[in-house]
């Protein structure tokens, strides 16, 4: 999505340990125009797929999730973190490992708002080595729910995560993909 | 507003200790449709006011801020809660008691994106004793920022935050005011 490389061209800042910083516009400012533009994109890849809830995982995902799903009119589940494994049986649970912040956590999802009937795009605002989504997909097969799509803004085309979950045959729709970064010297190639 | 007033007697939960569960429509599964409609009311509360930035707290914040943020055609600004004060001077920071959770978090703001030119309307899902709130204006007078409005969801109007708030002068428009709950009987009774 042009707009939006232009805008990490713009307003994105590299750190050292491959780090993209984006808190201008994505996770911390929202640009909700911009925001509205990506949901535009994303809703015309996932053409044609029914849709009944939008998934995602606090905090970040909740923005872009909610504009998603106000434009499907249909609900948003953002699925929680929590530092333990929680026994109640009420919930779908899986381990996600956090790239950013090194830690381990846990994600839950009420059983009552994901069910087997449900068909459901997935929403991130990052897509590294996976482990997020790899966690959002499982609480989906968990509950029986079908995958119909999954929307990410940046996906680090560099990393293992997109290939991953390509393979493993569902529609992963990045809106740009970074090949190449370099916080020395600010360089960011994107895959076209 | 008497749509969510509904929602509330009929999905709300109520718990011993004074809370109020509303995960099926506002905190972990979201009503988009509701949110959209809330949006709308508070815009009328606020109508004639100037505001260049919408605020609130992650993570259940998010969701209405994205959208009002969105209907106001203005950034999205979210505070961040972390455990530990943080001594970098870039950012507006701000010590916040949860009631639900008895913790105390540390708010921060990046000092980039609130500004002595910004018009504010703060958004957030609860008021109790107005914790959260307090360090949400706390930041605003920080970055010399006007609060314009503060938009609450759900205010439990038997706690002090919502009387506090009111005489520090601020324009606070609560779509639900719930004067009494029973978690015995189920019974809400709403200010009006």
């Amino acid at each position: 999505m042009k707009l939006l490389e232009e805008r990490i061209l713009k307003d994105g800042v590299i750190k050292e340990g491959n780090i993209l910083k984006v808190d201008s516009f994505i996770n911390h400012q929202i640009d909700t125009s911009l925001l509205h533009d990506m949901c535009n994109e994303w809703k015309e890849s996932f053409k044609g797929k029914r849709v009944t809830k939008v998934l995602t995982i606090e905090a970040s995902g909740i923005a872009m999730g909610t504009m998603l799903a106000y434009s499907y009119n249909v609900p948003l589940v953002f699925a929680k973190k929590t530092k333990t494994l929680n026994l109640d049986g009420d919930l779908y649970q899986a381990s996600v490992d956090s790239f950013t912040h090194k830690t381990t956590n846990t994600v839950v999802v009420s059983k009552k708002f994901l069910n087997k009937d449900d068909h459901v795009i997935i929403v991130d605002d990052f897509l590294a080595n996976g482990c997020a989504l790899r966690g959002l997909i499982e609480i989906c097969n968990q509950a029986g729910a079908k995958v119909e799509g999954i929307g990410i803004v940046i996906e680090k085309g560099f990393q293992d995560g997109g290939r991953s979950i390509r393979e493993m045959g569902y529609q992963l729709e990045s809106l740009a993909i970074i090949d190449y970064m370099d916080y020395k010297t600010g360089k960011i190639i994107f895959r076209h």
